[in-house]
């Protein structure tokens, strides 16, 4: 076991106290393996993984309504898709509740904020994971103006209200946010545009939000701070090594799964019995 | 590359003509090599599957309509969750669209029988999955009376225009009928029961289902028979063999991928133009 954590993912990496502009991006918090031995971690804690969550699938088709979400926030580049591919990629696709959201369609903004949101939950026994999630209207929508402040300021207070209920039914957060520099941002828009086979994910306006580099790290910094609560944490994910974004978001999710306690649900019928109906059949 | 294929699995599996009382479900036809070799070749293959379903992905969020579907159908334990787990599972999750159909609810028995697929139907670029679908409709509730004849009757010709409207609009069927022996089945209940670990997959009406077998095997065939058309032909898996069955159905995703002639999409910007911009900050 290439366990090399001095200290656990889910203390070194809390966003408690953390000043974002201070956070060195290509560090490893906690973690004092290089990157090969990250690797062999990544692939051990995988199949730990895929064991845990096969388990909260196996209680949630016995009636259990316990869930794990898993949301991922960051910057574009910042690696969210990497970890939907290679970390939720190593579980089970059936008991995967996956939901991106983009800007809101005209329809959404009809509604309230966390109209959308509710809507794709994770039932009960599922891995829900959000890329991009209800914290879009407290990021984006304040950067760019796109509600005024009256409007934006109430959402924090709505959010930790909402994410109390979630926890309540029986939800656990995970919620992840990752942080590139702006050097390892260009490298990877510059590697979008150098790779034909890498064009599609490349937008014209991911440069345009450059330019917004401060005010988004002003909205994220307010939203750690104001959200970041004892029954919803945020960790913070330094994420210019890929490898170790993808090892720290495993380690949070075994966390999470392990203080569920889960063991395979108890048989709801007598094994004696089946056994002889089937022996007759 | 172990491909041991001496009919390609496209031709080798059509249902065209077949009986499925003639099936012979331990057999692996078109395969020559053996179970090792099929492990291997499954490896190799699933990276190609993978390679192809990312280029659909990229084509979709490109604003490509084109989608495939695969549609699992087969009796209890004949392995259409190991197909989701182990060849859904190797490509990207967020590309992906599970969608599993169980007995109507109440509130969807008040709709016509194709309302809930085709809220569930993949957009365009995903990789949709149904474990069981629509064919529920002339299968279990042809073989419990669920509805008289009258209604479900009609319901083939309805099937078959409802999948030529899909096709017409950009969704390529992939379907897959999976068929274990009464005896296989018998062990994999057995096993179910046996082991701690997988108590949760029983149902004691798993066993009642037995009785019926010959009256499945009747609406199964005239499924086949009814269903499989040039537009959305049928396949037939053998499935006593879990690495054959998972193997299959890898070569029939890859066929259908590559009929699509997918190549990255071209980029909807002036590469140039955005090298400089980026340059500049």
């Amino acid at each position: 076991m290439a366990m090399k954590w001095s200290i656990p993912a889910v203390e070194a990496l809390k966003a408690d106290g953390l000043r974002i502009t201070d956070l060195d991006t290509s560090g490893t918090p906690g973690f004092t393996g290089d990157k090969s031995e990250g690797l062999v971690s990544l692939a051990e804690r995988a199949t730990v993984l895929s064991g845990l969550q096969e388990k909260l699938y196996a209680n949630g088709r016995s009636g259990d309504k316990r869930s794990v979400l898993l949301v991922l926030q960051g910057m574009d580049t910042a690696g969210k898709g990497g970890i939907v591919r290679y970390v939720i990629g190593s579980v089970d696709p059936q008991g995967v509740d996956h939901a991106a959201f983009g800007v809101p369609t005209e329809k959404e903004l009809r509604h309230h904020f966390l109209w959308r949101i509710r809507r794709e939950l994770p039932g009960g026994g599922q891995l829900g994971v959000f890329d991009r999630s209800h914290y879009e209207d407290v990021l984006v929508v304040r950067v760019h103006d796109l509600v005024p402040p009256e409007e934006w300021e109430p959402r924090y207070d709505e959010i930790n209200a909402f994410e109390e209920e979630l926890v309540y039914e029986g939800t656990t957060l995970v919620k992840v946010a990752m942080f590139v520099s702006l050097d390892e941002q260009k490298r990877r828009l510059s590697e979008r545009l150098e790779r034909r086979d890498k064009h599609w994910k490349f937008n014209p306006a991911d440069i345009d939000e450059r330019a917004h580099w401060p005010a988004y790290q002003q909205a994220y910094q307010a939203m750690l701070d104001r959200t970041s609560s004892g029954h919803a944490p945020w960790y913070v994910i330094p994420a210019d090594r890929k490898w170790f974004a993808r090892l720290a978001v495993t380690e949070l999710l075994i966390d999470a799964l392990e203080r569920l306690e889960l063991d395979w649900p108890p048989p709801q019928f007598d094994i004696e019995e089946q056994k002889r109906r089937l022996a007759q059949i």
